[in-house]
């Protein structure tokens, strides 16, 4: 083992928990929202659906954050959107119940294949949870579906924050009584990373290129600051040592 | 079937949550800190010690709910109760390191010795969570240790307020966005059913006779109110049909 290898090596077993970003990291959530729309609407365009869907996300939270809405629980946040989208796509005649349904589309995210094993492979050594803006309900429901294994569910909804609120990441390593290097989010998106970073938290970049969509390809090429670049979940058990 | 056992089912198939007491409901507080005990310390009487560690818990929490003291986490509570204990058992000398590492008994504490395998058996058609006022870096490390199959871990901490506060029983049913009769409060205290009883929680008794150790049976016998009254887990499992 080189040095650069064991201090690496050293590193990992200082980190205790590891805490996952999940819409895009742990769940396709493009592919299972086109996959649900095709049940619901087959002549509508899924791909454009369901990026124009999640397009919304980062300006309602921002509303919340902004004290322009009071706390919103993710769920809300999916069915106003919702409500705008769905007359973009000749679909507003959906009932309510269609739209209660379709809504809870986001509980029944799949994971990425590799996702579930490669969990099991970290469960001995880590303390796995996700740290979702994902509301409690939504990510407890949806690990049940996909066997996901955590150890506990934390959420914005704990927080009472959004990522990339540094209340979410310290709140974490407050949770757990730990320094925050002993942290270490996992997580596809760079500026969700780079808030961690900035909290003295460790990191790790798993390359989804296809979050978007296979129309759509994600630049995953390495940016520096994170202490580990994965291809997926399977690579980052490898670097981990398990 | 009868009408009272088929009106029994039809009510079991409507819940959907089953949310836990802990201390003295899943995990046997009382013979693991006696247990504990008796390895750091023999000579002192345990079964003593351990009652009195736990009779401080209910005035720490009243302070903190008085707004005496500001938010406190379970663990810190216990800490402070420990340092009030020690001296009285003729333990003052323990050093700082030696009371971090007693305090945290309380993540090692035992489950009842059928509780694990009657999860196992409930867990494939009820959600799972236990709701303590104990916090959640317990709860979970606990869980891990024990093996206790929670889909999420649900504390006085995300609600910021301590049973039989009402915005923790009513939390759950919020977290999950169901009307509070399709959630189960699991316990062996009155007082905390009493309290999920009065915001429309579904409860059922557990009975544990040695909560308080060998010495000091408590009163399990039936009281009116509770829609199940159980020996233990594999009962309750037994009466839920499962």
């Amino acid at each position: 083992m080189g040095d650069d290898a064991m201090a690496l090596w050293q590193e990992a077993n200082r980190i205790e928990v590891l805490a996952f970003d999940v819409f895009g990291t742990v769940v396709d959530w493009h592919g299972s929202i086109v996959r649900e729309l095709a049940q619901l609407a087959p002549a509508v365009d899924g791909d454009a659906f369901a990026r124009a869907w999640r397009e919304g996300y980062r300006p309602a939270m921002a509303r919340v954050m902004s004290g322009e809405l009071g706390w919103t629980l993710i769920d809300d946040l999916h069915r106003m959107i919702l409500d705008d989208v769905l007359p973009r796509f000749g679909l507003a005649h959906l009932d309510e119940a269609q739209r209660a349904e379709l809504n809870r589309a986001w509980h029944r995210l799949a994971p990425w294949p590799e996702v579930v094993a490669a969990l099991q492979r970290l469960k001995p050594r880590y303390l796995l949870t996700p740290l979702s803006n994902g509301n409690i309900g939504l990510l407890t429901r949806m690990a049940r579906r996909a066997g996901l294994p955590w150890d506990c569910v934390l959420s914005a909804e704990v927080f009472r924050a959004y990522k990339p609120d540094p209340a979410t990441y310290l709140g974490v390593a407050k949770v757990f009584d730990l320094p925050p290097e002993r942290v270490m989010l996992v997580a596809a998106h760079h500026d969700d990373l780079a808030g961690a970073r900035a909290c003295g938290l460790r990191t790790a970049y798993i390359e989804r290129p296809l979050e978007f969509g296979a129309a759509h390809p994600k630049d995953v090429s390495p940016r520096p600051g994170n202490d580990l670049h994965c291809r997926d979940f399977a690579d980052l058990a490898a670097q981990l040592g398990l």
